[in-house]
């Protein structure tokens, strides 16, 4: 059951062990919340996944370091907006550990129960000076009811905070699953890191939330592409308190953790399409169905290849249903022997392509009005297996692209 | 030497055994040259290299097999722009061998000697009708002069014909190596075929051509990208006439072969640079010059993930020396172990990042100061071994980028 939509106002329940709050600590801008904590009650555990880029930025280096130091039962996660401390050096690093070392002093928990998190503007040193101020303020106000507060400060172009919420049962008992997450400008490409942050009541062993996040994250947010970049920020934090008691989770297969697991998959599917849908510039929340495929890894090429498409992002844009963009998108995605003549296309629920050409049955003025809506699902089939799968991408629109799209011949 | 430079006027020898012309056909738009012939003397030997991409238009599937079944002697390139016969299905492929047949009937030729090339908008049926119409004058009005006006012939959304020459030399020989080529407009896509037409008038062994022409392709034409889309018609011809007299070519290693190599070469990148140049919007030429990989082939997955990425490109664009960007593009390139402390990056001769960050002796203003000028090169050092490899590429403009490129934080 979700609380929110991807469209509607954002929304999270309270998750029983777990303190938010967001000030304004001036890091960048005045008169901005800029600065979030996430605290855990004792006994929490807790699994991460962190960006894949080879340059990850020092709050990621320190945030793994201190997951490991801890036993995965960290205390607080304390995040900045306004400068991403990336491209610092090992300046950075030292700033990121100082930033820990002050929050744990101020609350009684060692430096390593802390977990750092920064996403704005790369290459400038993290001012220290204001975020140590702002510590007192922040912690005073934590609270179990400021999830939106949260959200809101952890947004750097986003316009809308994303939050929502998941209730599931195992074995007569109820829980809560609550997240956050801010996105991805496709236009503000400095500060498109994707960061999510979610907690549950739940007990369960840092073991099988890191099996659940790892599938959770690979189904919804390892599938949104925007404009196929990658930040040096990236993570996903997942908590779980314990404070619903019951038995601790110690198998993703039991009843909890496939409860959770679901929970989790639809959370995190909700946030990462709320990702694409407030990407900068976005006019279209485009689905990328491939069917029909090899094997799993083929049709992620092919809808990943469709998804990054220049050409296809602006036909998308124009609501041009211009199925040689897509026929030449997926020629170009490296599957071996592609019989051209097997594949099918179709938007919404209309025939365009078939057997390397325009569908007989296709009528461009009734595609067109079909892609005048701003959720588009294009389909394409494989005709070569039974894999199929999905991703979630956006339009390119602006002048730029008018231009692009405007033409045609 | 080269008979012409990239930004200046474009111009070619004539090739002894070649005859070139251009025509108004009205195959799309009137008073505009859309079909072109380069027509070969008796004993002409070819090679090609097309289209990567699955999905090929009908005259790419129908020059393959007439070169294959012409033992790779052609005697006639029939090359239309306006309509590029792609995504046409069967009719598509039953129009290409058509026009070839016509072509083949008025100058007294077999069908399989002629190769047809298509530029222009996909998925509209071949107007054949007017094609066949302007054969005659077409055909009549060849010439060994022709060169610029064919290259004019065989533009699309290019804004000037791209047509240059190498005179080479062998055994006391001398000889002659033209070639015109058509782009590749980031903004207007559907067009965006790569067309080049080559001829010498040395007598080379088609295996020998093949081969030349393969090594310089992937040095050139291979290593430039606007988008990172492909074209379904791409195709390259290389046509040796012999009528320069001598022994014929009949090993890449002899001086001839290599004489050949090294202008084919060199022939090769003027062209392609000049498609780069040309490129619709773009208002940089970039170099991306990757030194100190492990092997060629981890230097070209950094040099196309950086020419490819739009961060990158719209940073370049504003003149904006943002390492930032750059670091996060190598970072992502999939480079296994790499450590990101041995990568330094400069921007013409000034070294803007080393260690992880932005280097100590970095002026911005001045990097900035050099980023105005219209050529670039960006070096990358990898740190890790002894391959080395460049790309050319443009930047990403007009407004939506502009948007984008004003942004840093």
């Amino acid at each position: 059951m979700s609380a929110s939509s991807a469209e509607g106002a954002s929304e999270a329940f309270p998750v029983p062990g777990v303190t938010v709050g967001a000030v304004e600590a001036g890091i960048r801008y005045a008169n901005r919340l800029d600065l979030v904590a996430l605290r855990f009650d004792e006994g929490t555990t807790a699994a991460g996944v962190f960006t894949r880029n080879a340059f990850c930025a020092a709050p990621v280096i320190v945030a793994r370091e201190h997951l490991a130091a801890c036993s995965s039962m960290p205390r607080l996660l304390l995040i900045n907006t306004g400068n991403a401390n990336a491209g610092t050096g090992e300046s950075g690093v030292v700033a990121a550990r100082r930033s820990c070392e002050e929050a744990a002093t101020l609350l009684g928990l060692s430096a390593h129960e802390v977990l750092p998190f920064s996403t704005g503007v790369i290459g400038e040193d993290l001012p220290l000076d204001p975020l140590l101020a702002a510590l007192p303020a922040l912690f005073s106000g934590l609270s179990p009811e400021r999830w939106q507060r949260a959200a809101q400060g952890i947004m750097t172009t986003d316009t809308r905070p994303k939050a929502a919420s998941q209730r599931f049962s195992a074995n007569g008992r109820d829980y809560v699953l609550s997240g956050m997450a801010k996105g991805a400008g496709m236009l503000r490409p400095d500060m498109a890191t994707m960061l999510a942050f979610l907690a549950t009541d739940a007990p369960v062993l840092p073991a099988v939330l890191d099996n659940l996040l790892r599938r959770a994250v690979e189904m919804s947010f390892h599938r949104i592409t925007v404009d196929g970049d990658t930040s040096t920020n990236d993570a996903v934090l997942l908590a779980a308190t314990g404070a619903s008691g019951g038995p601790t989770c110690d198998d993703p297969e039991t009843d909890l953790g496939r409860a959770l697991g679901e929970a989790l998959e639809a959370l995190c599917l909700e946030l990462a399409q709320g990702l694409v849908r407030d990407g900068e510039g976005a006019s279209k929340f485009v689905e990328i169905d491939v069917r029909g495929g090899g094997d799993e890894t083929e049709c992620l090429d092919v809808a990943f290849t469709v998804a990054h498409s220049p050409l296809v992002k602006t036909a998308l844009f124009a609501g041009d249903p211009n199925w040689g963009r897509l026929l030449a998108a997926i020629g170009r995605a490296g599957l071996s022997d592609l019989d051209v003549n097997g594949v099918r296309i179709l938007i919404n629920d209309a025939l365009i392509a078939e057997h390397g050409s325009r569908a007989a049955s296709y009528d461009e003025s009734e595609v067109a009005r079909l892609m005048s809506g701003s959720d588009l699902r294009v389909t394409i089939e494989l005709g070569r297996g039974a894999a199929d799968t999905k991703v979630w991408t956006s339009d390119f629109s602006y002048d730029y692209v008018k231009i692009n799209a405007e033409y045609r011949s």
